[in-house]
C-alpha cells in the first residue's frame, strides 16, 4: 500500500510518524520510504543511523527507479501543501495520514486541510494525533472528542508525547531500537497505528 | 527505461523535449510523463489538450501509484537543480537528457551542470541541442563542434527551432499530430533523437 504522510504545519511529528510507519510495515513486507520533503529530514534521519534503518529511504527523484522493488511505500512530503499539491497527494495513496498534535493552532491548521481534501472527490484520509502530553493533562481526550464530533476520520490510537522520538531522531533510529518501557510504549503506538492502517 | 530531462536554464526546450521523447517512446511500449517541475508546464501541455496526449501525464505525486504498469518512465523537472538534486536525479534515471540551445549563455549553463554531474560518479547523461536557427546560421555547428571538442557525451541529432513547436504547446499536442512538412521535420527530428536513447 502506499500512505502519505501530509500536514498542514510543521512540528506535529510528520517525519517520525513516516519513518515509524515506515518501520512498522516493514515488518510484514518491503517498505520504502519516499522523502519528498523540501528539508529532507527523513533522509537526514536515515544518514544519521550507524547502521541504516530497517527500510530504505530514498528521494523522490530517485522513487520511480527503486519503487517496484517493494510492497508498500510511505511518502514523506513537504508541509503546508497547498490545494493542487493535496489533491495529487491524495490521488497518488491509498491513505493519506495527517498528523496533528492536540493543540488549538494545530487543529485549526488541520481543519484547513481537511476542508481542502473534502473538496476533492474520493480523498482518503485518517487524521492521527500525536505528541499527547501525559496525564493529568486532558489535551488529548478534549482534542479527540472535539474531532470526534466534527465527524472526520480517526485513528483510534494516538502517539504519546515522548522525548525518546527525539532521541530516535537525533540517533537515526526507530523507538524499537532504543532500549527501555517509555521506548517500548512509544513504539506500541506506532504498532496500534499500523494494525489499524493494514486492517 | 527511465530518462529524465534536465536543464540548468530556463527556455532551452525541456518540457518540449520531455512531451516529444514520451511520444516517441509510447509508439513501442506504454509510456508515463511524470511531471516534477514546480511550474507544470508538462502537466498544463496535456491539460490545454483537446483529445488527449497520446502518453499519460501525471504530477510526480501520483507517481508512484501508476508507475508500475508503464514499461517506460520520462522525468520532467525542475529548472536549476542544485547539486544534491541532480544527484538523486542521475541515480533515479537510467539516462539523463539535458537540452541546451546553441548559444554561449546557454552552453555556460550546461557546462557548470556537466561540472556538477563529473562530481557524481557512474551519472549516465547525454546532451541535446535543441532551437538550432536554420542555415545559413552556424549556430548549430558551432555549438556542436564546440561540444564534441570537449568530449561530453552529445546526440547525434539536434533539434531544430520552428514556430511549430509553439504551436503544438499551445494546442496541448505532439507535434505529429499537426499537419504539414515543417512539423513533419520537427517530429523527425525527435524520432532520431528517439532512436539513439534506445539503441
Amino acid at each position: 500500500m502506499i500512505v502519505t504522510v501530509a500536514s498542514n504545519k510543521g512540528g506535529v511529528g510528520k517525519t517520525t510518524t513516516a519513518i515509524h510507519i515506515a518501520a512498522y510495515l516493514q515488518q510484514s513486507a518491503p517498505t520504502l520510504l519516499v522523502d519528498n520533503d523540501p528539508n529532507r529530514s527523513s533522509t537526514g534521519w536515515s544518514l544519521r543511523s550507524e547502521n541504516g534503518l530497517p527500510f530504505r529511504v530514498v528521494d523522490v527523484n530517485q522513487s520511480l527507479k527503486v519503487g517496484r522493488d517493494f510492497e508498500h511505500v510511505v511518502f514523506d512530503t513537504k508541509a503546508r501543501p497547498d490545494k493542487e499539491e493535496l489533491k495529487t497527494l491524495a490521488e497518488g495513496c491509498d491513505l493519506m495520514v495527517i498528523p496533528t498534535t492536540p493543540d488549538a493552532m494545530s487543529i485549526e491548521a488541520l481543519m484547513s486541510t481537511v476542508d481542502l481534501l473534502r473538496g476533492i472527490g474520493g480523498a482518503k484520509f485518517k487524521i492521527l494525533i500525536t505528541i499527547i502530553p501525559p496525564y493529568p493533562e486532558r489535551d488529548g481526550d478534549d482534542a479527540r472528542l472535539m474531532l470526534e464530533g466534527s465527524g472526520y476520520p480517526l485513528f483510534a490510537s494516538s502517539i504519546r508525547e515522548a522525548k525518546v522520538f527525539k532521541t530516535a531522531a537525533l540517533r537515526g533510529q526507530v523507538v524499537n531500537q532504543i532500549k527501555g518501557p517509555r521506548a517500548a510504549l512509544c513504539w506500541e503506538d506506532y504498532v496500534k497505528v499500523g494494525e489499524e492502517l493494514i486492517r
